[in-house]
């Protein structure tokens, strides 16, 4: 008797593998634990606490073990709808709130039940194209440059449009700025351009703005202001608040998409319920703000902001292309520059450097690859988050608020950070 | 512009509402409100508070913000082994546990993984049927009966498999024991037979197990113990913990389906990451158990084996056939011998039965038909669960705890309870 022998696997699901960025860190781990140093710039997780509130709300709530609706907690929904009004100026009403154990699960549910077709700027966030393979489907790619800054510019998507020559084709466009892997974000003419796109081709946009809060400069202006109609916006607390751990995502729809909400929260009554009903009741506390929290946000981004550009001038001295980051905690290396270089050294593409890299520096990086880049593009993700978060904050709160950090204070408080990128700088010289 | 004039939704999810249990838990909350007294038998859900301990580690985790693997946390993977190997005697490892939110979400990407037919014996739990149409599969149900004690016997099962004539056939049989919603077990001599039957034809058994601690007599038997190689265990915090809104279950695998657990947990990391990380490092001082827990878990059942016997009694003098409950907190009401009576009343299915038990008395009860069984069968799962469990445990602690609880004690804690059963009782006759 062996069942292994009868193993009977979705095709589509046959031979994956973790996700990428979860697999990274398990790998450091492992290095870690032979003894090596490792640099783990892989893993996209806010280096920051959960704001001290937000977990005292959640020690308040701990006895909380009733089921809760579907569609989540209803002070929650209100306080979500509230926090997008106020910092996006988005009107959204409760009711078109859909909370769920992390945006990625909402994302595969709307992959799940939409009948149509996705379409994604590339680089692009590690989940879509694998969530789309998991449910048998496919997922447009529209390939941006670093010339563009790495956007969709309006005219890319008209192209893309215009090539069906099919107005009522089903497809959901998704955005993410801030954006992971590029830590680059959208101004709000392009915004403002793509919005006008969508909406005379009346195609639905998945506003991906999870890093929003991280904006550098607090400055993040929603597609959602000009596209209100058509637009759902995804946030939660897994990186302005720091909860990944938590697992709490939230969709917000507006009222002409509750078809799109109502089959969501269907389909997450058959499968996971609800959110953990503690956890909700503490991210009332997170959604709903205050001065607390305002000064952890205006400290994170102030740190984010200095460590960022410190890393991106050593990586563009040493001869690569990065752009100055504008929000959230990464940065796209791209080492088109050296190419030659790399090449005499039998490095081809990005798996290949991202993998020499950590072997012979204990440097991990996420090669371009995973973000859906072109295999031979020679480009990484480096996300700067590798150093002690609440000690950075309680050093950053000792100098005054409106003045910029001191270079001294990044080489305390983010030295691997630091010597990391360094390490990186020296490896391609 | 009108984006809902292109509704654009996924065949196996249109038309689809929210899961039965929750669904009729929100329709209660609305009739309240409307200020009518409502007798809520409907939703499946542990009337007792967490265990005390349980929620003060929920306190002092719940700063934890990482990501944690998708399997699960390593400590919380090993308590649950441990769990399995102290109270049901199954040699698990602790890697062949995956922790997901919820058992429910575990099955659907059970569902979602495995390439194979699903087999599950009718009356069963309200989520098996639905997930196979979200995923557009089928599954197989053996329709058991009153006589048999709703259970499915081991020659049912062989008559089945033979009918294929297909020993290759790759096949998951699902047991549910204490079972929702007939609250009934299987003895040991039973699972043997269903055991050896399912080695012979080498089907995997998805083995429920969730109310297994909540077995009346503390008496649960494992079917893993007679066919170890072949059977994945499923449990969670939700029915013998309280923890029903945390959302935190778990599958046990043997060594050589972990083809099965990889694929699974390859899906979660795309799809909810891992389960919220407080809310697992609390769920390990659950599975490791003590003394307070043993002691709530024994107050538990011998407040849920007096009610229900009590409300068995009532509804059989009543004309109804329902067996003596076994675990669990469920009764399965089987109107069928006052059919007549209830045709001149113009019911004649599950549904109706249900809607007017609701409509003329206020009590809710699920129908039949939400557990698969024939439409025209006039059964319904009363869940007895209505009164205050904290109360009705601080109660129980104040009775020697090897004596049997008095009739008054249960109508002092549980008055909601034997008033909507009188009810039911009262409008058949």
């Amino acid at each position: 008797m062996n069942l292994t022998k009868h193993v009977s696997l979705n095709i589509n699901v046959r031979g994956s593998g973790q996700s990428a960025t979860l697999a990274i860190n398990d790998r450091c781990k492992g290095l870690q634990c032979d003894g090596k140093k490792i640099y783990n710039f892989g893993l996209g997780q806010s280096p920051f606490p959960v704001p001290t509130p937000v977990v005292n709300a959640l020690k308040l709530y701990a006895h909380e073990k009733d089921y809760l609706p579907s569609k989540g907690l209803p002070a929650l929904r209100e306080a979500v709808a509230g926090f997008h009004k106020e910092k996006d100026k988005v009107d959204v009403s409760p009711e078109g709130v859909l909370v769920g154990p992390g945006s990625k699960e909402l994302m595969f549910l709307l992959q799940l039940v939409y009948y149509g077709e996705i379409i994604v700027p590339a680089p692009c966030w590690v989940s879509y194209v694998p969530q789309a393979r998991i449910l048998g489907k496919k997922v447009r790619l529209i390939h941006t440059t670093y010339e563009e800054k790495w956007h969709m510019t309006a005219s890319r998507l008209t192209e893309l449009l215009e090539e069906e020559h099919d107005i009522y084709r089903p497809r959901i466009l998704v955005l993410n700025y801030p954006g992971n892997p590029d830590g680059l974000t959208y101004t709000k003419d392009e915004l403002k351009d793509i919005a006008d796109v969508a909406r005379k081709y009346e195609i639905i946009l998945l506003s991906d703005e999870i890093y929003g809060q991280l904006n550098h400069k607090g400055e993040h202006v929603s597609v959602a202001r000009f596209y209100p109609e058509g637009t759902i916006l995804s946030s939660g607390l897994s990186k302005w608040c720091g909860a990944g751990g938590w697992r709490l995502g939230t969709f917000s729809f507006p009222k002409n998409l509750d078809w799109l909400l109502e089959a969501m929260a269907s389909v997450a009554s058959e499968t996971y319920t609800s959110v953990s009903a503690p956890i909700q009741y503490a991210a009332v506390h997170a959604f709903r703000g205050g001065v607390a929290i305002e000064r952890y946000l205006w400290h994170a981004r102030r740190i984010l902001s200095t460590l960022g550009n410190i890393c991106q001038k050593i990586l563009v001295d040493a001869g690569l292309r990065v752009h100055p980051p504008e929000g959230g905690f990464y940065l796209l290396l791209d080492f088109t520059p050296l190419a030659e270089k790399l090449a005499q050294r039998g490095i081809k593409d990005s798996v290949t450097l991202c993998e020499r890299l950590l072997q012979e520096t204990g440097v991990a990086v996420l090669p371009g690859a995973v973000f859906e880049r072109p295999p031979e593009e020679l480009t990484a993700r480096l996300s700067y988050v590798n150093f002690n978060g609440a000690n950075a904050l309680a050093t950053s709160e000792t100098y005054p608020i409106h003045q910029e950090l001191p270079e001294d204070f990044i080489m305390r408080t983010c030295e691997d950070t630091i010597t990391g990128v360094k390490i990186i700088a020296k490896w391609v010289s």
